[in-house]
């Protein structure tokens, strides 16, 4: 089975996460920018998570490009992967919502984290699918990034409950960690 | 007339499907783990709603790759199956809204049932249309799945007047036979 | 310009006004049958839209397969096209919602009758643009299906202040009559 | 990195925020035309975002046709206009409800005006990494239209707090200004 329909598949999926978050910004019913005022924490998460979305959709879209076929794994991995990320648009109107609370901070953690899991189990599995002599294997040898960002999702997720701004940053952090996309896979492109 | 834009257009409404019901999944006003608790029917209906589309998408890409052109009966049984997968976020909501009540289970299980009747329609019109030496002729020739599905599906539906929790577990286990990609096929499109 | 990616493009607004308009199947607060009986209004006009925005897909699709170039005027017909087409979700809700009273039944069929309008539009933009020896000049000769269902649609408008119903019923008949794709397309691709 | 997924993703995004802008139409709940005029500042609002993003899709496709690869400024680049993109579903319904209010008539203007400067960083982005020979430079010698649009915009956002109806006629102006797909790039691709 090739890689296309997956790839579009998790194209159009990750496409109407991304957009339909936006109608959580709920249309204020009078005209002033006080109203404005108020939707500022929400916009903030919008924000985040767009750009995390963003991030997902480069990843992936990295990651398949050296993938050549698709098995049952992966695929499952995949819908897996679709899934945690089909909560973002809930997690992230619930601390909007709330002015990040604690607790919805803290489950925005634990939403962003199951999303970094599920992503490396795909990961894990289309290199298991390649073989040790494919691009894929050639590319992901050291784990650096993976290991820091689990690292500030733990650490954020567990400051969340004493100083939940605190975590937020360093969600931001890890967001920042990945805005550029994965150098290694584009090393072996270039071979 | 070929079946890539027939597979393009059921990706977009299956990927729209499979992530509108999260809107749904409505956000508590306040931050407290009661607030998500009041969540969990309608959280444990997404996922297995979730599972279900999975499935489906699965399927109906395994299927289009061994099916070669596309005549009208196979495009409108196609848009009947996009029809009753397109009430799967209407069915589950309902059934999540209403933890499990018999009725909304009952409909729920109508409405898996007359999706797995749709996909057999589709898959009938696929073979008509491609002949008796056609891969898929050869791939699809015991309809064991088929048939243990539709009896689990409904014994489920007829159960859930009386005991809806065992008709939830009865369509989970359906799901659980599904998940496995059609090796049917697979097997035919290494030939 | 190719015809690629008008046709991803409409195969995505398309593929999310059919998803969307399950959307307004507003999930009811209780598990009784009398709830779901409140809803058979809105059923019953989502199906017909449902039906309507298959064919528009279908005609699309077959129009585009013997099309090969996109200029200017093609591109924006299409996007009338597709903004008329938008509209359906409301006009078929406010229908639906108020039990196809007089005026949402007239509003439902002019807006129907929109999108017919703009369908011909671009199929006129594309045969100026393909030349009179073109696949698409061959094809499309007689014009017997637009004019009846022209007809058809006015009637029925006018008709609705009076008898919604029965403009209900010749709507559900254009319907039927455009059921089957073009055949003058299919011919023409196979010469 | 090629540039067909990119578009894909874009493809998507475009179609879907085209598309869920009119779920702010909300069905009156009676049938009867008064209820239907309150809804025309809405629909304006709906009608000149519908051709503004008609017009992004427009002018992204044909850049991204003579744009042959993809580097991470161009990835993040595209994703910050699909940021502000994604945002004028709100600044349209928020005017729209509002009935062109000055204030929201403000932010309309200003996300536009975001909107135009990330296409011009995303065009800068293409141009910088495809080289000074590349078809794209060859194209984009003179940016009359980007300037008077841009003056128009500014124009528009100061009138807003004082007469946001010229505004809104500015806002028109410069949508017409657009509606001709580029025929730099046209050109371009003939050669």
């Amino acid at each position: 089975m090739k890689t296309g329909r997956l790839e579009a598949f998790s194209d159009g999926v990750l496409a109407i996460i991304i957009t339909i978050m936006v109608l959580e910004l709920k249309v204020p019913e009078d005209g002033t920018f006080q109203a404005l005022n108020h939707l500022i924490p929400k916009f903030i998460s919008y924000l985040l998570s767009f750009i995390y979305v963003g991030i997902y959709w480069n990843n992936h879209h990295h990651l398949f490009q050296i993938v050549e076929k698709v098995n049952g794994k992966i695929l499952w991995a995949n819908l897996t992967l679709l899934f945690f990320l089909s909560l973002i648009p809930f997690s992230t109107a619930w601390m909007g919502e709330n002015h990040f609370e604690q607790n919805t901070v803290a489950v925005y953690g634990i939403n962003l984290f199951l999303c970094a899991v599920s992503f490396n189990i795909v990961q894990k599995a289309a290199m298991d699918s390649e073989g040790k002599d494919s691009l894929i294997a050639k590319a992901i040898k050291n784990y650096t990034k993976e290991m820091a960002s689990t690292a500030l999702y733990l650490i954020g997720i567990a400051i969340s409950f004493f100083y939940p701004k605190i975590s937020l940053i360093l969600f931001f952090t890890v967001a920042i960690i990945w805005l550029i996309p994965d150098r290694r896979i584009e090393k072996q492109v270039k071979h």
